[in-house]
């Protein structure tokens, strides 16, 4: 096998066979194909594109190029989630103990915050004393006891994707689809769930601008799965806006507790719900969406949606009992309204900017060794459409100095537009992808 | 500037400014900017291409990027010859002496074998004591003095275009004409020369097999040259078969000398003349092609050119009693003849087999550490066309020992084809490309 033949054959559009994927992926994980290769390589994909099979290959050899997760152990069949990134998107921590609480296994490996998007891991570890690292057989053995852990990726997970993933980044090839799909869905594969919901955002705020485009990716990676063998769904919703009303780690973790307490409905619960409903189904818990909901409503009412995050918690190792006291979670220093210049309606959020105000309030990190603060975020107060008053509070500030605060209230100024022109408010849930169909609502 | 950005432009398919390309360049040169940058980039560059003013800056900048040549002090317009690379093709040793006692100077920079094509600075060492390497201040005086100079390039000549095509050669980023065009004329521009005719082979044994894909390559060089203010030119010349009959080092030197000694005819000296007709045109020594061919032909009739050619030989520190006698040139231990196996008409012949067949003789690099053995080679007494009767020579082998000599017999065999079938000879000139102009012979 000779690295150069195959960067010419994709070169010439052709086609890759499984062979020259594998040593392709097996050389960018073990360092032996060089940086230069792997790149040409790279912006040949990007530019003449993989087919399905193609795609599948280089995520299931990116798969196994590290370690793979066991999870055949388990009773029932075990379900994960996976977002591809927003803003006070918190779906985790509500669906993963509504899921558990219905009695389907929820082995989830979560991912840290990345750019302007927050990570579930960095969530987590507002609470006090609770660790996201654990061997496979403690993840194994509270799954089994609990029926649900959130726990960070091994080490050596995919490791193919850690090098192609970097090199990305720097050669301007990250706007691949099959570059994309594969680098996301071989770390899910690798997790070991059989039954995979993808939550692919859309909008302004998520990785895919377009509706069209963010389809058309969740049914490259549903396909993905579907050929590894796995049962994937996507349901792609909008990341227009935040999701949730609370931007920021500790915040985030409180409008969870807030939200399995029963005290809080809204966005967060309904896409929680329509995300919760699908894994149910995969998990062959329900054989209905209406039927699902219907469970994981329960469970939510019932309080023990609640309990089982409370036992997940404890189990790693945190403080449950921020679960009864949400004031138990770290507080901000310096809390703050930020209010409407003008009168009018919500016209439109730069979501991405929202999301790099809390990561530099310190939410979220800038470089590898930034530290994060759990307690600094922000609260809005409105949603698109909303009418609000001159003087009426757009956002609540939670930072660690008054020049923080400003800062960061100049800026989600000017990231929420208000106009006098009423919107119509955005749709929550925009398509369900199956490996064969589209469903858009 | 940020090299992100500039992959980014022409990965969608955009016009890089100027002070783009010239930063990639100077980064390429300095090392500033990693390969897979670099590697990403020339893929992007390879699949949507440059267009004519990009071409010709990156042409400038990677000539600008290491020394240039000042010609400036020489009297009359310093012209050179480039050939992108044949078998058999020893035009510069013909030409070169044939000009300059035209009164046009000739300050010429050469290269080496290159994969199947032989190179002038290689031939001209097989002259005893002949030394290519000499200080600019000695290569000015001497083209001065004689009016003509063939040495090597210097070491820091366009080091942008060395970085570049090492990292094309390990990318499959080769064949893309924007690179090839800008390696081979920044190059050329660096060395100085003001008037420059190209010799553009075109056929198996070419770089670009068809004549459209020779012509078009031809075309953008010239105009890259043009736009550089040079006065630049391009013969589509053939290489379906070898130019000379002589391939290797000392025969290739022995064909040139007989041809300025009026003992041979034929292709070579045809060629060497429509070359140096137009290098006479370009240094304004003569108005049209028929006047620059009457003048050469009197230079080598009257015996001024090989005299040229003994003084350029005696002045590099070579022995010039080979240019009275050629059996001072280094002679092989082994002659044999190849004897065709059929009888029938020479159909055609894979000419860089021929070349490779040459270099695994001796008379080329496989690796940059192999030593030339300047005696070993192959005269072929066939050209395609002629009639050959079984038995008849097809060529004389020059070997170092008689393994070698069975070796190279047996692919010189399979390499020329015998058949039944008459054929017509090849065309020699193909096609004279200007800025503006292609005519086509």
């Amino acid at each position: 096998m000779n690295m150069v033949e195959i960067i010419e054959k994709k070169k010439l559009g052709k086609t890759l066979s499984q062979d020259e994927i594998t040593y392709f992926v097996q050389g960018a994980a073990d360092g032996s194909i060089p940086d230069y290769q792997l790149a040409a390589l790279l912006m040949a994909i990007r530019l003449n594109g993989m087919n399905r099979e193609e795609t599948a290959q280089l995520t299931l050899a990116m798969t196994n190029s590290g370690d793979v997760c066991d999870l055949s152990s388990l009773n029932g069949i075990p379900v994960d989630k996976h977002s591809t990134g927003g803003v006070g998107d918190t779906t985790t921590l509500v669906l993963a103990p509504l899921v558990a609480a219905c009695g389907v296994p929820v082995a989830k490996m979560s991912g840290r915050g990345l750019g302007h998007t927050g990570g579930t891991l960095d969530k987590m570890e507002s609470i006090s004393g609770l660790s996201v690292s654990m061997s496979e057989e403690a993840f194994l053995q509270q799954v089994k006891e609990i029926g649900v852990a959130v726990i960070g990726q091994s080490k050596n997970l995919a490791p193919a994707d850690k090098t192609l993933y970097a090199l990305r980044d720097v050669t301007s090839t990250v706007d691949s689809l099959p570059l994309i799909a594969s680098s996301i869905v071989s770390k899910k594969l690798a997790s070991g769930a059989q039954g995979i919901v993808l939550d692919v955002k859309t909008g302004a705020g998520a990785l895919m601008h377009t509706l069209d485009a963010s389809i058309e990716l969740a049914q490259v990676m549903v396909r993905i799965g579907c050929d590894a063998g796995r049962k994937m769904v996507a349901l792609v919703t909008d990341m227009g806006e935040p999701l949730g009303s609370h931007v920021g780690n500790a915040l985030e973790v409180k409008e969870a507790i807030d939200v399995l307490s029963r005290r809080v409905k809204g966005p967060l619960l309904t896409v929680s719900l329509e995300l919760g409903a699908r894994l149910l189904m995969l998990g062959e818990a329900a054989e209905t969406v209406e039927q699902a909901k219907e469970m994981l409503t329960e469970a939510l009412e019932s309080g023990r949606g609640l309990e089982t995050l409370r036992k997940m918690i404890a189990a790693q190792g945190g403080d449950p009992s921020c679960c009864d006291d949400v004031t138990r979670l770290p507080q901000a220093k310096v809390i703050q309204d930020v209010l409407s210049a003008s009168s009018g309606y919500i016209q439109h959020m730069d979501t991405i900017g929202l999301g790099n105000t809390a990561q530099a309030m310190g939410a979220g990190r800038r470089t590898k060794e930034d530290v994060i603060d759990p307690s600094v975020g922000f609260v809005l107060h409105k949603r698109i459409g909303d009418p609000v008053a001159e003087g009426e509070p757009l956002a609540t500030l939670y930072a660690k100095d008054e020049q923080s605060a400003a800062i960061a209230a100049k800026a989600i100024t000017e990231q929420i537009h208000v106009d006098a022109r009423p919107v119509p408010a955005c749709k929550l849930i925009h398509a369900f992808v199956t490996e064969e169909t589209i469903e858009r609502f």
